[in-house]
């Protein structure tokens, strides 16, 4: 599983604290902190600081690379904070994201053409608004895929974000979500994904329960990639559980070790 | 979810106590338990008591009936346990199990044609030994349906167990007893499901953890029915949760309910 640790984003209050009072050490630690607890790339996101975005992502990216060796997802729709970024990487960044919003595709498609190493998040929305049906997300997929594919970008760079919808929404919006993941696999083999799962229980009690359970069941339809929080360890035992069962994990090696580092509750 | 209440089995020890003392009184209070926590089913078996399994299936079932007016679940090979137990059912129950192995399927094959609004489990094991890949799943049962509907038993009576082989003797064989699920599911189209899926972590640690995980994993593959405890809540609560997530729930009223009722821990 490609897990990125979501907790450095400025919309969050710890955070937007420590960035306007310039508090390296505890942008550090939550940085250690997620890469020891198997971040697979650290998300750092300044959006909700309009103008000083900028400046303040190059603060984050630099304070995280001070402690981590893990690749950061850029986590913004700005090119120019994106291409500040690139520069700072040590290490192939994953952007997150891209889409087929005409002004967001045209002004990211030449720096992703550009740096074609580059992990990309394609996130399955377009000017019409955003995706219901599995059809629907096939049909954004496809333009993503095969615009990206065009400009020399990778297959198995390309990470698919089908967009989770609350459920509170429609009670079919989980099984469209998990249907058009298996549809996707299948169409595009190689392509992974990314997505943002909590939406699914917007409105519900008992969210993070619900998360867990719906991020098992995606796992078996071939989601292998997402953005958490790492130091869930309900979720990450819910993650090691899954991909064991889905058949990822042989001799249950992963699972043993999750089991061993008290992750799982017996 | 079709819920087949496992606990009135012979071989767990407080029952095989309880039949030895005739304590009626606590075979009483299982069933009513049962029935109150949301089994379909109740399931019977007095299995381990060779020469004497008629007269103890007759007296479990019996005591059910008199506290539940859920319908029983027969679980028992022998044909003539299974006759008379069918004499006693006041409500049309569920014959656990018949399969593909010549003796079995000959002896019960006439007692089904019979009987044909009984509920019957039909599980995956053939006198070549039990299936380990989807396919081999596939054509038994295949075969299972064919026959069954040769004898007027309709697809709705008929529950599929695709038999669950546990992990820790091949890491695929969660993911392979999965991919039956959807493939029977889309080759036969009104036929239900049954299964016992505890034996997924044999030999594993945090073993309800992993058999909840599985639960819903199977149940977003088309799992319709199995054989649990429904006095386990954290189970209880991951099937209302899968369901809920898989599509099945509309406005997340069995969900909801399953919070206010406690079974969901926040």
């Amino acid at each position: 599983m490609i897990i990125v640790g979501e907790l450095i984003n400025a919309s969050r209050k710890a955070i937007r604290e420590a960035i306007e009072s310039g508090d390296d050490a505890y942008i550090k630690e939550v940085a250690r902190d997620q890469d020891q607890a198997g971040a697979t790339y650290i998300d750092a996101n300044a959006g909700i600081f309009v103008g000083e975005e900028g400046k303040y992502m190059k603060w984050l990216i630099e304070l995280i690379q001070s402690v981590s060796e893990k690749p950061v997802a850029i986590d913004s729709p700005d090119p120019k904070v994106i291409e500040e970024a690139l520069g700072l990487c040590r290490v192939t960044p994953m952007l997150n994201s891209i889409s087929l919003e005409k002004d967001r595709w045209e002004k990211l498609l030449p720096i992703v053409a550009a740096n074609n190493e580059l992990k990309v998040v394609a996130l399955c929305m377009s000017d019409a608004g955003m995706p219901t049906t599995c059809e629907d997300r096939l049909k954004i997929a496809d333009r993503l895929i095969e615009g990206l594919t065009a400009k020399g970008v990778k297959a198995e760079n390309i990470h698919v974000d089908p967009l989770v919808q609350p459920l509170g929404t429609d009670h079919k919006f989980g099984l469209e979500f998990m249907e058009s993941v298996r549809a996707i696999a299948e169409r595009f083999p190689g392509v992974h994904f990314m997505c943002g799962l909590s939406n699914i229980s917007y409105g519900l009690p008992a969210r993070k329960f619900l998360n867990r359970i719906f991020m098992a069941q995606a796992i078996v339809c071939g989601l292998d990639g997402a953005i958490v929080n790492p130091l869930d360890k309900g979720m990450m035992a819910a993650i090691a559980a899954a991909e064991t069962l889905a058949g990822k994990d042989k001799s249950s090696i992963r699972y043993l070790r999750a089991y061993r580092q008290g992750l799982i509750e017996a």
